[in-house]
């Protein structure tokens, strides 16, 4: 029998701040870059067509003494039964013995990872001085996109946000989420940190009512939508302004014009997945660019290895699909902490 | 947050038995010869060359509404640092919404189902009226095959136990084996149940000294070793013989001549593992029989889609690899058995 930690939402919701996951999803890149890190085959069944699946992404991360699984399920009739139609669990075991060290609530680590992503995105390819931040999609996700990125953006003055339907639903969200910011993310800091973090939050948040102008305007644009046609157009997007994508994750999905990948220079978290379930799906398969036009993985940028922007008038995309070892170093780095702090329940296995 | 239970090695020992786990197999066996399982692709790595590894197998039994999968770690050098080398750990969802029923302790899981794997092939494909029990392997495994072999088949009077390699091993492990079926196994049931494999163990074992002696009289060879070549030769075996290999779970793994599939009917658990790493492996490398020459999966015999043991004189072979679906019927049992009798450690994930 082994200690084994379980780790339920409410815990990942308590020990998670956006900062520290920002650090470990750099780490995560960098690993994956520096060939430290190991993805094993997807595995996906379809239970129901178009109706209920699951997948199993597993990996080994030896740099971190690592091994697990993420095990995310998708039922799309669970809402009429009162139950999350997106269910996720991460084991994570101790890759010099073979023994589960914990399992996890998936749901609150794939939020983070995905929001530190979007961070990570303009950190390493926006212009340092980017004042505007367009946020497309005002969904469960989008909060974590904006806190993530004032966090890594110092300068940003303006966050615009766009329901790429609804403007009304634009506008509650834009009236909520400064209180949502200071009360999910900045909570979580004290002193320094805290005056730090509720400061990136004194900025003016304005609902969009017209994309186009929005993004004429924009520095930095992020995209979280299940769009699966181009919301924005080539010709709106300013020089040197940077994108990410974060809402295409399946073949079909598509959130900017492809013809921006002709323009833009593209960089993504991992080529094979970007290239066959992410944002560059598309302009390849349409023949906009090649996979060779792609500039590097993040990893490579972060490690010094790959150059980012090169000028402040081009246009950079990053496309985050989400890997596994996100997944994994992040659910780590809880067990970690919650090992410091006892919490967490520690069964017997 | 959901209910989900936690089921360490110590409950499964105490919720299994063995008269219900070969229930279960059976029906697992059943579900898969009529396509009612889904087995996923095998996902396997090798942390270091031939001394740590690690495998995911994992399937849907849409007849009993779960999915999951079972995760088995192999760290040889573990016993130096105090660990069991093998470690597994299976975990249950809900194959109608997607979410996580619980995970248990996989070491017991496995031995139980694959000691009743080698009774069910006996009670299947054995003459009825067999008296003569030859167990080959002392190790860990054996008391398992014993017992269900001594529930399924009524007539066993006398039980051989061969180490193949030290009569020592044999006659200590025979010295002790009434008194472990008895306390591991019989204490289980009560009243009739309890008299009757009580009963049952009231044979007499016999440790043997000549593996050839031993095999002449045998009318039901279980083999369960490491071996990578074969312990019994094909002259020594007599008509109406049945030889279970549980043994060999990878490439190049042998217990028998592979001469006696050319004049034995083979039967297999599923017929792509037992190719490419059971018994049945080394005999179609080496052309003694194809693909084509195994008589059926023990799932079509159970149904009665194929014929088990035709005449009294034929020897007959069953290659039981060991399959997911085993695992994941065993552990839905013991979470329904849990359920009822309030135990393992229910927390909210």
């Amino acid at each position: 029998m082994f200690p084994f930690r379980v780790i339920n939402q409410e815990t990942t919701e308590e020990v998670l701040d956006m900062a520290s996951v920002i650090e470990v999803v750099e780490q995560a890149y960098q690993m994956k870059s520096d060939q430290q890190a190991t993805l094993f085959p997807l595995i996906f069944h379809e239970f129901v067509e178009g109706r209920a699946d699951m997948d199993i992404k597993s990996g080994h991360l030896p740099a971190a003494d690592v091994f697990g699984l993420k095990l995310v399920s998708w039922f799309g009739d669970n809402a009429e039964k009162g139950l999350p139609q997106l269910v996720g669990t991460v084991m994570v075991l101790d890759s010099q013995t073979g023994v589960p060290l914990g399992i996890l609530s998936g749901e609150h680590i794939t939020c983070m990872r995905t929001g530190a992503a979007g961070g990570i995105g303009a950190k390493y390819l926006a212009r340092p001085e980017s004042e505007n931040l367009l946020i497309v999609g005002t969904g469960h996700q989008a909060p974590f996109q904006i806190m993530a990125t004032l966090m890594t953006m110092e300068n940003i003055k303006r966050v615009y946000i766009c329901h790429p339907k609804s403007a009304e639903k634009a506008q509650s969200f834009t009236a909520k989420i400064k209180d949502k910011l200071l009360t999910k993310f900045v909570s979580k800091y004290t002193g320094d940190e805290y005056e730090c973090y509720a400061s990136r939050c004194d900025v003016e948040f304005i609902a969009v009512e017209n994309i186009e102008d929005a993004v004429r305007q924009a520095d930095i644009i992020i995209t979280a939508t299940p769009s699966r046609a181009p919301m924005i157009q080539k010709e709106w997007v300013k020089p040197g302004t940077h994108i990410t994508c974060i809402g295409a994750d399946m073949e079909g999905k598509q959130e900017i014009d492809e013809r921006l990948f002709a323009t833009g220079r593209v960089f993504v978290d991992d080529v094979g997945q970007a290239v066959r379930v992410g944002e560059t799906e598309v302009p390849i398969k349409k023949g906009v660019i090649t996979e060779a036009d792609i500039e590097a993985e993040i990893g490579n940028v972060i490690l010094g290895r790959a150059t980012g922007r090169k000028t402040a008038e081009e246009i950079t995309i990053f496309d985050s699909t989400g890997i596994a070892i996100q997944d994994l170093l992040t659910a780590t780095h809880i067990l970690k902490a919650a090992d410091k702090r006892g919490v967490g329940t520690i069964v017997d296995l």
